[in-house]
């Protein structure tokens, strides 16, 4: 007998009908003697109503209060899905974040889980009882409704998984798993059997859509390994684990085209100590999320000046540009060049630590499809470069076939 | 200083536009310096939504799942009623039922209130804030979630009402308040300044829809003095209280027609001791509540027989009929006549305690009027009488210009 945690995101319990396929699903499961603990998100469209609903009354709505009409939408899908296992014969029973020992911190829309006292869980399992927790959800220690904000229902998963020592966590979503590539960019992309942790939150950080990097640090610190796989299918998904020697083997894992990106070029910096600090600081104090940085190396005549290049997301692109104009009397600089007409792309891969010739390779295969680099990063498992938005699929393309056939 | 406990129903928090409506009724009274507690209700149409979805899984859904599926619809209004006031710059915290501290037992879908530990209300009321509580819900002490059945809401209200020790009790609904007949049928009929807790528990219990019969109990029960009013207008509404020695100078307080009742009458019924009482016990324990019970005196030759007519609620006479056929060769009795072509007409008023010819003069009125009366049934402050459903609203009509202009 083992226990599974399964997770059902809101396209899997978008209707009544889905509600049912997911009982169906977990009644599989319960037919070979497993224990199963069931996490739902709201239903599809749910959160963004009640969100609009909100914001009709007050553009910025108080988060305390976001929490308490939120929690709402899990709460509504628990009892459905619940009722739905009743109703093919199966005894289960619906559970809050409150009632299933969920306690967060009280950072109202983006708590974090302080801890889980899964024992109603385990008792509810042991009397025969399929359990059904709502995601996305917890308390504070004073009884305060919280929200653990985007990906959060994957995050509950993956933490009731650690706490009650699940043999197996899943988490079922509307893909068939993680892809080399995105499918619809790359149609020779195909399906990982299985991907690391660090590759995985590479692929997150970069705009793979799958899930969270919050949920996959929560899983990698845990060590909780888990399966990414359809709910629409019974085909086998794609397990998420820590990294064994054997993965080395493969140099790449995937590839990632991020089109969310902006970029900012600052021509003409003075050259000298504390300037890039004090326009760093500037924007960071804006909470604006720099991703990559470049520094040209100075050129010109008369005083030493530089070209500083960075990118954001493109949402924080406005408030970047004011931040750097707020600066321009202080440090000096000449143009602002921005633009979001960019892409990022990038090869992940945990074999690229002990791989050399990554770089040249995928530098190569750019060139050779006449696209041009702007901005290069790269980390120990990772190389990213910055491309005209136009070129990027047709690059990404490229280099999958380069790397991945 | 006072502290007001406001109920809100669902076609007052119909809309985001409605909700504003509210806050801004409630600011009024924060502007006068009151503390004030709102109870709401979910949404019109919310909650039927939600039984309807539960419904399309599972004819008859387990209880303790719809109660925590129709909790989430007070728990929505509670939050974007609080944000409505934060829009309009007053401090408001929302309190789902176990939040506010209202411990209930465990019989879902229509537990019943067992204490009310107001002390986080208090402690919120005193820092300033505008306390909104969901009405129709509260908590088991082990935290089930449970919702008090229909009416709840109101009972939450006056439930809190007397918790707090509030000085006034509104309850917001779409009508003016009690009137001495339903305006529709009776376009005479005024609205009442006062009416005391008997007058209008029998006006709840004869169809007029203002109120649920159990929270006017409780009202009674812990003397909260409450008004009904309506959240459209600044009208005053009608006060229910104790009642005092003035109220009976008004012999009739108001009239009233139940459409939603049925009569069966079984001719024939063996004149002999137990025979009545052996066919209200079977009905009784097929859950059917039977209002009036009439029977005529013993006719015919041969073995001494009589009729026995009794009136139940129309959705119920399916169910009455079966358990009278079940009956038939046990008891013996002749032919059943069943119609739902019935209303029930009544007239209350604590005076006709010490007024007599209040019948007489009903009759009299009736008779006038062409209106045969089938059934007759009297307690110390009312008179009903069963008539033909086609003649019910006419008939309505010339008891009010008899009794009340």
């Amino acid at each position: 007998m083992s226990l599974i945690v399964q997770k059902y995101g809101g396209t899997s319990v978008g209707t009544a009908e889905r509600i049912k396929n997911v009982a169906a699903r977990v009644a599989k499961n319960r037919g070979k003697g497993d224990q199963v603990v069931v996490v739902v998100s709201a239903m599809s469209g749910v959160t963004d109503n009640l969100i609009k609903l909100a914001k009709e009354i007050m553009p910025l709505p108080n988060e305390r209060e976001m929490d308490v009409l939120l929690a709402t939408g899990e709460q509504t899908t628990i009892a459905l899905t619940a009722i739905a296992l009743h109703a093919i014969g199966l005894n289960a029973v619906s559970l809050t974040g409150a009632q299933a020992g969920i306690v967060t911190d009280g950072v109202h829309t983006k708590a974090k889980i302080q801890n889980i006292t899964p024992k109603r869980i385990h008792e509810l399992l042991d009397a025969g009882n399929v359990v059904i927790v709502a995601g996305f959800q917890g308390q504070t220690i004073e009884g305060q409704v919280t929200t653990l904000g985007r990906g959060g229902s994957d995050l509950t998963a993956i933490a009731l998984a650690a706490a009650l020592k699940a043999d197996l966590c899943q988490i079922f979503t509307d893909v068939d798993g993680v892809y080399t590539a995105d499918p619809r960019i790359v149609p020779k992309a195909r399906k990982l059997n299985e991907i690391s942790y660090d590759e995985m939150l590479e692929l997150a950080s970069l705009g793979a859509k799958v899930m969270q990097s919050r949920s996959v640090e929560f899983a990698k610190k845990f060590g909780v390994v888990f399966e990414v796989r359809s709910s629409l299918n019974d085909n086998p998904g794609t397990i998420v684990k820590e990294e064994t020697t054997s993965m080395e083997d493969i140099v790449v894992r995937g590839v990632s085209l991020d089109k969310n990106q902006a970029k900012v070029t600052l021509v003409g910096v003075p050259d000298k100590p504390g300037v890039a600090a004090r326009i760093f600081k500037a924007i960071g104090d804006a909470n604006v999320n720099v991703d990559m940085i470049v520094q040209n190396i100075s050129h010109g005549r008369g005083t030493p000046a530089t070209d500083i290049s960075f990118t954001v997301d493109k949402p924080d692109l406005l408030k970047a540009q004011k931040v750097i104009d707020s600066l321009r009397a202080e440090i000096g600089f000449g143009d602002v060049i921005s633009t979001d007409a960019i892409g990022k792309l990038s090869l992940v891969g945990v074999g690229m630590k002990s791989h050399t010739g990554v770089a040249g390779k995928m530098f190569d295969t750019l060139a050779r499809e006449g696209v041009n680099i702007e901005m290069i990063s790269t980390s120990e498992i990772k190389i990213s470069v910055i491309v005209e938005l136009a070129k990027g699929e047709q690059a990404m393309r490229a280099v999958h076939t380069a790397f991945l056939g």
